[in-house]
């Protein structure tokens, strides 16, 4: 077997590559291919570092011997993992001092400066790789220095220089095998075999005399992107130093200080040009650590420059627009999920957190204001300009005004997709589920995990990205959705090829999504159009209707309700589908849950309370998600589905320009479909005979049982498409109750029982394979059937990838989701072109 | 194209089919074969009488001239369906009579029968043929008769005979295509296109001089199918007129009055070699109509003898000892779900019944008593001897006590599944669920659908059978498991080549199902061994524990009690596998649900009754159904599986005898069960320690998530055996909980959305195709898994036909559903060879 090198010099022509030497070791060598002053590199490789963690040491003397220029020689050592996010022991730097070395630097720059770097040698290596204790080192003399150490290792400080290199490097290697540095960067995604390079180079001395120092300069603003010299510079100093220090100079000139550009220009502009041909030759915006030793510049490390989501697009785009990298590859640069930061308002990066209680992160964003236990308080609140968050335990259709009023909304029940979750990210609110607290109604107060309590009118902030409430009102930074943000989404609508609508109940959230950008509404769930309070009590007589006319009777009064908010939708959305889902949710989901509610309804009904109660108690479903719903209520009361789509039919013949696709929810089997097209088919026979007009319109189904899913075959004769709503399809295959599932979701994942939470990421092993069923069965029967995802997972960027793998023609997600699922959509379709490019 | 003929005289080589001459023409054939005095017949096929119907008749004129034998001739015309539960119009006899007939009849039977004959046939041609009202007719002469008809139809009585045969034939053609026999027919299986055939005979005439009469005959009891003659006969009668008169003799000599074997012994004697003949050549017992025409017999039609299930399987089995048909074939004759007919009391045959509500047939068999709307009370009436029936809005495990108690149980809501339903199953209560009755436990009162109430004490008689509720205390009959049942059921037993195992959770089921000789336990839920009251209040202190300490000290209190639980179920089955259920149900489901229970809830724990209540509430899930269930509790309260697992294995130390068998409910991953089985096997390595017992045991899963079916492959690796549970998988693949779907199914099966309700009925397209998927995955991964399927379909013949189709290991159902079981298992199993051979 072929020895690997157990160490190599980086040279232009040297074998380094990022899966055996890391990440900093590659880059090190593509700064000395572009011929900057890097100084003398060598790398060791993974499997080298390994062996030292395990205590086979390779030939440091060789590798000193490297070095050797005849006068004393300081290393340098740090780590070179494969992705800079996986992270690495800290660097040693001076690497090789001995007292001989301190006399001949004390030549050159001073005794008082290598009496300082000489100490600060002494304190690292025994902190940092003997793990002693720093405080005896502090303000030490060289003297006092050796001493300490010698106490605390009865025996005298090494004055070799292999020595210390070879604890320097045992010392690194085996801090990477430490289990919290190995679950961190699992954390971060690395596999379980994760190896640790290391680049061990010599030193540029920052604190000898002349103009020596250190410092490090990016070009771009790390929070916004826009171009803007940032960075430190300190004179006698070394490594990151500057950074921290109050003594460090600006880089470019600046009213609050003396700057580098100002002191020493041509350094400036020598870094500047180097900035520059890094961002070119490197592709990337770079921060570039740098040290000046006695007037000539040393460019020691340079890393992908860090950046907030919003500085990412910012630098992508411009990269792309200056031509220096493709527009595909601006689009593959950015990770999808972390747009929605740029759409909603968060917490400050830098500000203080006091987290009172942690919850699922429902709907993102931030934001602040006194607590409200209901609707009546958010809207005066509202009314008085005051900041409100709405606590509920959980939240039902009669707090949708509320939450309308609200600034954020946090409940105590519920999971990523309960009520409160989907309202909320319909509304763009800030929403906080199943969090670890106690609310109390009666009391109006909010029990805290701690044992603390929260009463009405408290500030808190609620976090509803990091799925946190917080305390007390806690800065937060708004939106930025700006010029590059609509270059990067127009270049994703050119590329993608698979469809991105919204689900979309609102003209708010239509209009909304018009503004991203849409393909057309996949999704419009009817239901939230009856809870405005003068259409929830209408619906509620006809729930309450005792004789068929008296049902006839509040249809008729909703009828003109419905056809105007399709007539709405219909010219907000001009020209381009929307697809409407008849009334899903079981009836009594639109009956008040509170003595007071019933009460108002026995008056409006002119009936006995006890009267009204006993008929909500006896319309109670043991387990209402798999009850009475969705097509079954409209089989059982065909009324509804006519009255919609005749309200459909109507709008469409008043407004034109949309071809409307009608929806049947909760399908089993293709009897049902039959049933209610025959229906809707005889009521758009009558509409178009009253008003003359000439209107078409599609009619399908909602996959969202197992059944449906391996019956799509069946299904398919009677429905031009399949849309997969996957949250109830993932409930009804996981058995598992979205709403109840947040109790023990958290602990599930964390034992690694589920990898993800399901209703968060696709289930590609299960409800996937439903998805497949039905899709391969449905385009089986009916070749040209329009497949669609709708539901939480449309936003979800491996299940948009996964549905254009499966033939899908769309996805639909929440509005403020869709910006997200187009640059995934983009992203699925630049991969597969890839991997179709290389596969010729 | 050939010309199929219109019509065939039945001779001994004539090519009659049942297919496409009906039943009776065959019968009628095969008596003319045994050379037995059977008169002229013709038959006509289906699509003749289709003709028919459509206004094309036959030749006539050249039927008739079949039956020309120079005398007047009086024919009978009898429908022939292709099976006679499909019906068809009733017979028309004397066809042919005219005045002229009448006067050659008065010559030989003398005028008064001849006149009585003629009005006869005129009445029944006006009413049956013409559907005139017969009242004008009753009583009247000849004259007055005709003038009637003739007063009715505007015209003259037809003296034509092929006249009268046209519309006779006619009438009972368009008969056939009516609605209401179409709806009927179609009910008893009958396809769309079911066809009509017809028999014209020559009338034997009972009502000639001399020793004429007509009689009816079977030579076993309709009830129980013992040898006994049965059956009337009438001087001077035709048809079957002997049955329902009063002055009819008996047949065999009789107490009550005078026979015909005592009248006319010759006559006697040649029926009874006749029906002996019948049943060795027609392989069945027959019940033979006869007419005596002046001293001469004649046999005039033979029909399949009609019988009760318990009859059936007395003839069946007594055909097969005799010799006459194989076993193979009695097993074959006896539809399993008569069987349980056998096994529980019945309202009787001939009883009348004032039906007061309908609901759903949960369990089956019939109980009469006083009405009890709780525990208290049906144990008081327990302890008072009296029988009762306990009505429930629903049940709660509080109830099972008064369960256990009651004579039969009525509840408002649930369905075939509910608690209510599963659990008088199990005790082989009669049970009717989701009852169209509203029980209002206050007012202790049943408010019925017709608008009237039943007070407690009110006596009522529930059929779980048909899922009636009867007014008052109707008569039933007693089970009837006889020695033909025990013989059939061995011979079943020989046949079968698929497992029945029972649902067992109690000593009393295990017992019951060891009479019933079953192949093991294969599902004893453990949840119901909770329900006893000092281990509910144990169970509930488990629940509200608030320390750890206090948890383990109520598992601990548990434990004996589960161990002595298992010891005697071990005992029971000694030798035989014991599959048990880890504990499945949402904790909160054994909490109180009144104020009541709370109170005395709040007194055991010695806490506030308002705390009680809050974390009752607390613990409520929107769907109790998909929630905090199973699996998932066993790895949120590991205590709970690691103690049952523990009691499983101290009792099989104890007992031996038995490998038990251990299943994970409600699985969705393969991570669940390694966690699982991570902690049954280190329990197992204690207790072996512990006790030094050497004691194997099998570790599996209950497949009734569709993702569990999905991804059984993976699951296998970690599972013995693979059970899947029917009843939830149907649930959650139709998204439809079996507690709610009680509302609407029936209008769905009625409206053809469902062909069957899936909860009593596997859904071979759906919820089958997940059974293959999983049973086909394992067995992939691990070819020796157990594939089983237990749940309510476990007694379901053409689920048990498919399980066997599909390789499975066994089926397990109720206790009362073994023996149905069983019979449905061989008959899979004969049908399967019979094909094969076929194949061959």
């Amino acid at each position: 077997m072929l020895d690997t090198p157990r160490f190599t010099e980086v040279t232009p022509t040297a074998d380094i590559r990022v899966a055996r030497h890391g990440n900093r070791a590659k880059c090190l060598q593509r700064l000395i291919r572009m011929d900057l002053p890097v100084p003398q590199t060598v790398a060791l490789p993974f499997d080298a570092v390994r062996d030292i963690a395990a205590g086979r040491m390779p030939d440091l003397a060789t590798l000193l011997a490297l070095f050797d220029d005849g006068a004393p020689v300081l290393l340098s050592v740090r780590s070179s993992s494969q992705t800079p996010d996986w992270g690495g022991p800290g660097a040693v730097l001076n690497v090789g001092m001995t007292a001989a070395v301190r006399d001949a630097l004390a030549a050159t720059m001073g005794g008082e400066a290598a009496d300082r770097l000489f100490v600060r040698f002494v304190r690292d290596y025994a902190t940092d790789v003997m793990r002693l204790d720093g405080a005896a080192f502090d303000g030490a003399d060289p003297e006092a220095a050796l001493a300490a150490y010698e106490a605390e290792m009865d025996e005298p400080f090494p004055e070799d220089p292999a020595r210390q290199l070879r604890e320097v490097l045992r010392s690194m290697a085996r801090a990477w095998e430490g289990t919290s540095a190995r679950l961190l960067r699992q954390a971060q995604g690395a596999p379980a075999d994760a190896g640790l390079g290391l680049v061990v180079q010599r030193m540029a001395q920052g604190m000898a005399p002349g103009q020596s120092g250190a410092g490090v300069i990016q070009f771009v603003d790390p929070e916004t992107g826009a171009p803007q010299v940032t960075g430190r510079y300190m004179a006698g100093a070394m490594g990151r130093e500057a950074l921290g220090a109050e003594t460090s100079l600006y880089l470019t000139h600046d009213l609050r200080g003396p700057s580098l550009e100002d002191r020493l220009p041509e350094v400036f502009g020598e870094l500047v040009e180097i900035g520059a041909r890094c961002r070119v030759r490197l592709r990337e915006e770079m921060q570039v650590e740098f040290t000046l030793e006695q007037g000539r510049l040393h460019v020691l490390d340079a890393v992908r420059c860090p950046r907030g989501p919003r500085a990412a697009v910012a630098i992508a785009t411009a990269l792309a627009r200056d031509g220096v990298i493709p527009r595909s590859e601006a689009i593959t640069r950015i990770p999808p999920g972390t747009l929605s930061q740029l759409l909603h308002r968060q917490v400050a990066p830098g500000a203080a957190r006091d987290v009172l209680a942690r919850g699922i992160a429902a709907s993102p964003g931030a934001a602040a204001g006194r607590i409200v236990f209901d609707s009546a308080a958010a809207q005066a609140s509202q009314s008085r300009d005051e900041r409100c968050i709405l606590v509920r335990r959980e939240t039902a259709p009669e707090d949708v005004r509320g939450m309308h009023a609200a600034d954020g909304i946090l409940t105590e029940r519920g999971g990523t997709t309960s009520h409160a979750a989907v309202i909320a990210r319909g509304l763009g609110l800030p929403c906080v589920t199943g969090a670890e607290i106690v609310v109390d109604h009666k009391a109006r107060e909010v029990r805290l995990p701690g044992g603390g309590t929260l009463r009405e009118g408290d500030e808190i902030t609620i976090d509803g990205t990091a799925g946190t409430v917080l305390a007390g009102r806690v800065a937060t930074v708004e939106p930025a959705m700006d010029g590059a943000f609509a270059d990067l989404m127009g270049w994703a609508d050119a590329v993608r090829d698979i469809g991105v609508r919204v689900n979309a109940d609102t003209p708010a959230d239509a209009s909304l999504a018009r503004g991203f950008g849409v393909d057309g509404i996949g999704l419009c769930r009817t239901e939230h159009m009856f809870f405005e309070e003068d259409r929830l009590t209408v619906m509620r007589e006809m729930i309450f209707a005792d004789r068929d006319a008296d049902r006839v009777a509040a249809l008729d009064r909703l009828l003109p309700m419905q056809r105007a908010d399709f007539a709405e939708l219909f010219r907000l959305m001009e020209g381009l589908p929307v697809c409407i889902r008849l009334l899903d949710p079981p009836l009594h989901e639109f009956l008040p849950g509170t003595t007071e509610g019933m009460r108002a309804l026995a008056e409006a009904l002119g009936q006995p309370l006890a009267r009204v109660r006993a008929r909500i108690e006896a319309m109670g479903e043991f387990n209402p998600m798999l009850g009475m719903r969705g097509v079954r209520l409209g089989i059982a009361v065909p009324g509804i589905y006519e009255m919609q789509a005749r309200a459909i039919f109507e709008a469409v013949a008043q407004t034109g320009g949309v071809v409307p696709e009608i929806m049947i929810p909760l399908v089993t089997a293709r009897r049902e479909v039959e049933l209610v097209r025959a229906r809707i088919d005889a009521v758009a026979a009558e509409v178009r005979a009253e008003t003359g007009a000439a209107f078409d319109y599609r009619l399908g189904v909602m996959v969202e049982t197992p059944r449906a899913a391996l019956r799509a075959g069946e299904i398919a004769e009677q429905a031009a498409f399949l849309s997969f709503g996957t949250n109830d399809l993932t409930q009804m295959t996981y058995g598992l109750s979205r709403d109840d599932a947040g109790r023990f979701m958290s602990a599930y994942v964390n034992q690694g029982v589920y990898p993800e939470d399901p209703f968060q990421t696709l289930d590609i092993d299960g409800v996937g394979e439903l998805l497949l069923l039905g899709a391969q069965r449905g385009r089986a029967t009916r070749g040209d059937v329009t497949l669609a995802l709708c539901g939480e997972h449309g936003g979800d960027p491996e299940a948009i990838a996964f549905c254009r793998l499966a033939g899908f023609d769309y996805v639909s997600c929440s509005p403020f989701r869709v910006p997200v699922a187009k640059l995934a959509a983009a992203q699925a379709t630049l991969l597969a072109q890839e991997a179709n490019a290389r596969a010729k």
